[in-house]
């Protein structure tokens, strides 16, 4: 998996668009996919704010195969593969690995709540050794306030020591910088790629020595934050993170999933983004457009779009 | 979907077995179903207990064909078809209603947490409209401590009144009284099968009008279960109650799944029996030992076995 380095930087977790039917929309799909390529951010695919759990394994089977087919790269992407059900998890790995994606986004499985950390090593053992790979690159998934199952640092540390090399990073969303902190300390030095979940910890996490981040709004102003990560060492880098910020706060004001799709369908001039699967529903009208104001007053754009 | 009338009484959220590869097994399945129906109880396969979101749609599928090609009844079967894709949940309600099940047990997609009744509630609707059948048998499944996802009473109300006879009950796993009471006043008039979800509630139930329970001790006291839900207006119903709450209250000290296969494991001789797929652990040697030794203080056995 992956070339010649590590994948790092900026991902974006790749909205997905649907069609009146509900059905994931290839061609709206490939086309974000590489105005986001262009803009300098890559495609964490199959995330949190992909919709994934809401798609079927073989519907996102066809969506990562319709993205490499049409020429985009899978070097920058790291496609989410964590189900309930590890044989799902395996199926959905082997196939982003047979596709030479970088890395996978694994999600613990998440049904099930205070499972001890002993069945979530043994569900995350259970894939790398069916899998059986050597070029498999495991990014950890860590969202609590969604998942309702943390990945503790005791656990990071026994993934570890038993697959070096095979367990590659993790994204952090707990929100919780002291986490994040703990992450790069501890396991950052020992080629563990700690990405923060939003771009709001994005100067702290490069600062503490880490990859990058893996961010929802990387959907809709991803060439700022990529620039960000490239220029962190500069002198204007905390002036930089402050504009971002305050383009998140409006989004953060909205349920994201919904915003962002709005925001885009607006830029694009086409209404038909603005839809999600159940259960998230759109946003109201009379959101949508206090939101596009809201970015406007802000001074947002999606340019090249 | 069902045949004479609305399914009833008790019924077994059936426990899954696997082999030493994880895969299910269908033989030991079979085995154990059938023992369950002699026992007077139906099958409430790809419950919670039955580690049904651990499996994949395929595996779900092919358990269900090998229970009713070996002969066994579907108009006892109210099969869990709920995932977080509602493609995956048509494609299993589907299959449910082409092989006659009695009626499908529905959690609400669960990954996102705090989304509104609107998603949730076009979540059932677009499975309800896709799956496109008079006769489905929709039973919601209300267990907020696993799937963070609650069922609410005005969610309730709205299906209700959209569709009418295809929304037939609920199982009601909160573990709060109040709310099984409410539900029991409200819908239970209105050919709305209120269901505990554990004999714990089960004499309650029945007084307060509602239709029986779904329950994981059901896998291992079945018979006993079934006579109260068929003799609870005798005078010695409270007894028969707290006999059951005696045996419950055993289970109720290990992790439920693994001890309830432990028992099973022991009481069959069967040790491939303890087997459950990750993220859950099998119970340790020595609890094994204390949960049997336990569970012969308290009278308990597995007759016919």
């Amino acid at each position: 998996m992956g070339g010649l380095g590590r994948i790092c930087g900026v991902l974006s977790p790749v909205v997905t668009p649907f069609d009146s039917e509900l059905r994931p929309d290839r061609e709206r799909f490939v086309r974000h996919c590489r105005w986001l390529i262009d803009q300098g951010v890559g495609l964490a695919v199959f995330g949190t704010n992909s919709e994934a759990n809401s798609m079927s394994v073989g519907e996102k089977i066809a969506l990562l195969d319709a993205l490499i087919d049409a020429g985009l790269p899978p070097a920058r992407m790291m496609p989410g593969t964590g189900c309930c059900a590890f044989t799902d998890s395996v199926e959905l790995t082997r196939h982003a690995l047979r596709r030479r994606c970088a890395g996978v986004l694994m999600l613990p499985p998440f049904y099930y709540k205070g499972v001890p950390d002993d069945g979530l090593f043994r569900s995350y053992a259970e894939i790398i050794e069916r899998v059986g790979e050597s070029d498999l690159r495991i990014y950890l998934y860590h969202i609590p306030p969604v998942s309702q199952v943390p990945i503790s640092l005791a656990l990071i540390e026994r993934l570890l020591q038993a697959y070096p090399g095979t367990i590659a990073g993790i994204k952090d969303s707990s929100g919780d910088w002291s986490n994040t902190q703990a992450m790069l300390e501890r396991f950052q030095p020992r080629e563990f790629d700690v990405f923060a979940g939003s771009e709001t910890f994005l100067l702290a996490t490069l600062r503490g020595g880490g990859a990058g981040c893996i961010t929802a709004t990387g959907n809709v102003n991803p060439r700022r934050i990529a620039e960000l990560a490239r220029r962190w060492r500069d002198p204007d880098a905390d002036a930089r993170q402050a504009a971002l910020d305050t383009v998140r706060t409006v989004f953060q004001q909205y349920p994201m999933i919904p915003a962002l799709k709005a925001a885009i369908a607006h830029h694009r001039a086409d209404p038909q983004w603005a839809t999600v699967r159940p259960p998230l529903v759109e946003l109201l009208p009379l959101q949508q457009s206090a939101l596009v104001q809201a970015l406007e007053s802000a001074g947002f754009s999606m340019p090249g779009l």
